[in-house]
């Protein structure tokens, strides 16, 4: 059985359990629902709907990207819809012959007016809209990498680890000499190394931008580690998947404060490490590095970490809160990435991404604090 | 009055005609919400509430970006609202005093979980979440620009006039030979001319590629502009405001099947601009240019523009669609985009900016078919 079809076979597990007999994903903007690329394949721009009695139907916009791309029973292009994504839901119906009654689920992210549209057109069914339904079903599913993924991200990790090498030397030989050279570099060498380009904007953040969590405009033709602290912050993405590390670069001469933010950040990112484990509360994990920098007499102004993968961001989320109920599992993958910023001195963070094992951890990206 | 606080005075204005006590908009990930940068300068992640007494309430997750670029009567950092926007909507109801039983108003995106909750913790006030309101209000309001919006759209079309000139010297001098090579020189000359970026990633499509709409990877570093038809689809961001043209490049020798795609997408283009007046209905002008292609045993297999400005996509609608009622008015800026796709002989398009004048038009950009 493929992986897609495997992925899939889990959610009509779910539906059986549920009594759900068909769901909705919209993978359109500016709602992105990765989900259907995790169960098909097909990278973007389609409706993905599942059926009690195991079968897939998907609508992609652009019927050549899904010859080449997907995997499901039956794929009709959206052109034959009428480009209407209600008309398609009465289509899947008609294919699937749903009973009359019947539990359908569309994701939790349909605004209000148009759940009411299609409350209002599909009334002989029962429509659900929830947070804890379908989509968090996936959501949980894909937090944890099977071996198709986790293969994809070891030929990721090597590929990002050679650009945070090269971008060690590019620096330090002089050859990127600003923001706009680094994060052009990382375009380019992504590309050539087979990748489909970053997954996320890169942030490159010279000394007198490094003081803010998400640098604005996120990278400028302006000048990069020159003195004081700068910030590099990337991910490639291949075949969907992305990496996210963060760089930071100390040139000398530097404050003792300046000093001081590195030591912190360093040891803040191996306390948090070394509390990694299968069973482990992610929630825990954070809260463990938030007391550390408080007794440094710092905050950080952001979550430790979060799950990798399809998304830049999606589960296990590590943050503080006590709504995080995110169980560490092996296979999980996600970054960690304490920093601190000050106005005044700038800022740093250290951000690598780390595979949860049967006994621990193991570290695939090998991001550091880089001094010049 | 500068120009953001004179934006919003409009938005006051039909608070009070529909009796809204309070509205929120909320730009944050996933929901983008551009009208919270167009009506305060803040460029993004950021709450914004408007009460009917004329104040307005910005709620930034980043105080440094607000500080630099925002102006609101009051602004209050995101972390003191313990980072959730229905803490933040309670206090911007202590501060505005709003009396209970008022109208409050969210985003018609607002999902239907997050539309329970907030109607479940603002029990006291009636929650408005509608297509037909406040967003849409906006929405109208910014299709159709001001002076300060015109300027910038002048500045910004010259700077993308001057790259098209570049791209295509640097394709006939053999400069620009990969996608990559094409995609990545437009991210260097615009952070070089004083741009934020660019407006959306680049579409750069060789030969091989083009038949599709919208390529997947948007680029590679494989060959652009050899033999046959290929396409450069970009735009340029200044102070949030983008540009949206596309080039394509035909290289000899071509099949008399593409050259006849290149002569009607050119006389497609020039149907659809003849036809640019205040006073036209914008579908009438796209239902012309599919008739003309229709005659000629064509189909577009997408609409034939839409607005631009703080969104690549925004009012108004260029679509033959019967739903469309959007009527060109001066100071409207849209794009006019004709293209076909043939999967043996690949695709053309050809796009501009227009903007709407008093007595017709007047042509931002000059972007064009390049024949090698």
């Amino acid at each position: 059985m493929n992986v897609y079809k495997a992925r899939r076979e889990k959610i009509y597990d779910w539906m059986a359990q549920e009594g759900v007999a068909v769901v909705m994903f919209e993978d359109t903007e500016p709602r992105r629902e990765p989900a259907v690329r995790w169960m098909t394949g097909q990278p973007g721009d389609a409706l993905l709907f599942l059926s009690a009695d195991r079968q897939s139907l998907l609508i992609p916009w652009d019927i050549n990207i899904a010859l080449k791309y997907a995997d499901a029973e039956m794929v009709i292009p959206y052109t034959e819809m009428d480009r209407q994504a209600l008309i398609a839901f009465r289509s899947a119906l008609e294919i699937f012959k749903t009973p009359l009654g019947s539990k359908l689920e569309i994701s939790p992210a349909t605004p209000y007016p148009l759940f009411l549209s299609y409350v209002e057109a599909l009334g002989d069914f029962d429509i659900l809209c929830r947070d804890i339904g379908a989509t968090q079903a996936v959501t949980a599913l894909r937090a944890v990498k099977d071996g198709e993924e986790i293969a994809i991200y070891r030929e990721l990790s090597q590929i990002t680890n050679e650009m945070i090498d090269h971008l060690e030397e590019g620096v330090r030989s002089g050859k990127l000499k600003t923001e706009m050279d680094a994060a052009l570099f990382i375009e380019t060498e992504a590309r050539k190394r087979g990748c489909e380009g970053t997954g996320f904007e890169t942030l490159a953040a010279g000394s007198g931008r490094s003081f803010g969590i998400h640098a604005f405009p996120a990278y400028t033709a302006g000048e990069f580690a020159r003195q004081g602290l700068s910030i590099l912050d990337f991910g490639l993405k291949l075949r969907g998947y992305t990496s996210d590390v963060t760089m930071s670069f100390a040139c000398p001469p530097l404050s003792k404060a300046q000093e001081r933010l590195l030591t912190l950040t360093e040891k803040a990112y191996k306390t948090g490490l070394s509390l990694v484990l299968p069973g482990m509360e992610a929630r825990n994990i954070a809260a463990a590095v938030d007391n550390f920098f408080g007794k440094a007499r710092k905050i950080m102004p952001h979550g430790l970490g979060h799950g990798i993968g399809l998304e830049a961001h999606e589960g296990p989320a590590i943050r503080n809160r006590c709504s995080n109920d995110w169980i560490l599992t092996p296979g999980m993958i996600f970054t960690l990435e304490p920093g601190l910023y000050d106005p005044a001195q700038g800022g740093c963070r250290l951000e690598n991404d780390i595979l949860v094992t049967e006994t621990g951890y193991e570290v695939l990206t090998q991001s550091r604090i880089v001094r010049l």
